[in-house]
């Protein structure tokens, strides 16, 4: 059998893409270590009647014969919730996948789109996936989305802008005007991607704005605010030839019988669901302010379950792992030089992070 | 809000792709009829043991947590099975997300596709969203891959060849020489689409040629003899570099924990999943034996859970759902005109269709 290490003659292996070659799978590590805070799953476990209900669900599905394609219950749930027709709503195997489905929809190689920096390390991998050219937009040295930011987008005249919103890893949300000049300054389908925005205030979406922006789509999931980022769920909301243009390019019955059932269940006990976000906020808010104690230590406002922070520690990723702290490093990317990211975890974790982090600076 | 029929000026909706705009969403229609006999589900459910097991086991799991994103549990269990090992195994959402991801990995404009037809009807839809020119080549006409046909694939030089063995839509397995002259006689990744090989002989795979042709992939499924349609879980066994590529375009998480657990469920549970084989097998025979006894009807001969048909029935499809009978539509693809494709069903609903049939033949 053909191992990697071993030489291979041309007509062994088909080499992979060329734009792929030096590429390194995606992915934080997954790491066995006491505390960990690196990709901003939630600490607490979906509501303990949750599981239970699931696998009382589970056991009369039909698995022999293929889900409902178009997953309409799903999408009936999930549009009661938003206030939204079912026609407005899309669902498929995490945020990641909604992405990609409208990056394959409306982008490839004639098309182009803009993302801003900092922003979620997925843009480009999805780009570069879809084959869709990409133009990086910074943000302002406060990172936020002013004016002159929208000016450089819309000189880009991208396809699609992709937005994270709160701002993943920074955490401040983008306000509804910059969403309304992006949509006004472009011809673009405005794509604000909505993971964390159920950690921030009742207002802070921009779901209101769809009835006023017909190129707007706003993405959501399940793996932060509801918990069940084993799940792999995510959905958007749009206007309804958006979900009609997905429907194009997605792998027909995406999305399994069980993950449609479970999706269902999870809106059903959603205020179960959603009660932990007032402990999230109090510990995101009291971990923010320990860290504006720490000399030397910049930390940004967020309304998300992270904050990112900046030290003059060159290896403080390696330092804090070391004290079985394991956060993000972004420290080597353009723009975020000395910044780790770390999700707000229970109080017990974040008392171990900053203990770690007083050591280290210490 | 916009809706698909009002007219919109130029700025209220982005094009999709131009490619598209013609396009109609992939797949058999979901119908409400009493014998649906279209999509090759098995019309056993799983074992009776089997859903009980699999909600034991999600009880206990921590949907907070993002999956084990290599998923090595699964595939473990799978490369035992197979006996290879897990670094030449790697599962997706259906064979459907492991031929894209193949696609993502090996296609893109500058590489170019060859599948047979007849052949799987994705591998045109997955080829134009992954952005893959392609060339269909046609199999001889008793729908077999001779040395002819694997000439006129090399003479295309191709980077990846698809075959579906058995066939779909036809039934016929593919020989082990036919693989070993596409290997030969090319460079590319060939990639051996075995969604129905359970139903066939036990030397019906090309899996022990993994040892000998270092290009060749081996594609499965869960959908069909093992009768969890309703999961999505398919998975590829082959040389590690090519789990190592497709690693390089799978979406980080793509498989969720919930389905990590129910497919190691269904690998431990095997023997009962695949008891119904020799039900299915005896049922085929029994039908087309009918079959061939019906005046103007001709009949392939079939590895797997289905069987095509021609008649001279221009509207067959039509006239057996109007008596409650759902096939598969291919009376109007290329090389297929006057065909449907049956799925075997129970007894009586084989029964339905024969008398449905027959009906329409009167």
């Amino acid at each position: 059998m053909t191992t990697s290490d071993a030489p291979c003659a041309v007509a062994d292996r088909l080499p992979v893409r060329p734009d792929l070659a030096a590429v390194e799978p995606y992915g934080a590590p997954q790491l066995d270590v006491p505390v960990r805070l690196n990709t901003n799953e939630t600490a607490e476990p979906p509501p303990p009647g949750f599981l239970p209900a699931v696998a009382e669900r589970i056991v009369s599905l039909e698995l022999n014969r293929y889900p409902d394609r178009p997953h309409r219950a799903l999408r009936e749930a999930l549009a009661a919730r938003l206030g939204l027709d079912a026609e407005q709503v899309w669902a498929a195997n995490g945020s990641n996948e909604i992405l990609l489905q409208l990056l394959q929809a409306y982008g490839g190689p004639e098309r182009r789109v803009a993302y801003v920096r900092p922003g979620y390390s997925m843009y480009p991998e999805l780009c570069r996936t879809a084959l869709t050219p990409a133009v990086e937009v910074d943000l302002d040295d406060d990172f936020a989305l002013t004016a002159d930011v929208v000016t450089t987008i819309a000189a880009t005249d991208p396809d699609l802008v992709l937005v994270p919103s709160p701002n993943n890893p920074v955490g401040t949300p983008v306000g509804r005007d910059a969403v309304r000049q992006l949509h006004a300054r472009t011809r673009a389908l405005v794509v604000v991607d909505e993971a964390y925005v159920e950690f921030g205030d009742a207002d802070a979406s921009v779901l209101p704005l769809l009835d006023e922006l017909t190129r707007l789509v706003v993405v959501r999931t399940f793996s932060k605010a509801f918990r069940l980022a084993g799940l792999r769920l995510g959905y958007l909301a749009a206007a309804d030839w958006v979900v009609q243009d997905v429907q194009k390019v997605r792998l027909p019955y995406h999305l399994d019988a069980v993950k449609q059932v479970t999706g269902l269940v999870a809106l059903e006990q959603e205020e179960a669901f959603l009660g932990h976000r007032q402990r999230v906020a109090d510990e995101r808010d009291r971990v923010a302010a320990a860290l504006r104690q720490l000399p030397g230590v910049q930390v940004w406002p967020s309304a998300a379950n992270f904050l990112l922070l900046r030290t003059g520690v060159d290896d403080l990723f390696a330092r804090l792992l070391e004290r079985g702290v394991l956060v993000r490093d972004f420290s080597r990317r353009p723009r975020l030089v000395g910044c780790v990211r770390v999700t707000i975890g229970t109080a017990d974790e974040n008392d171990a992070f900053l203990t770690a982090l007083r050591d280290v600076l210490a």
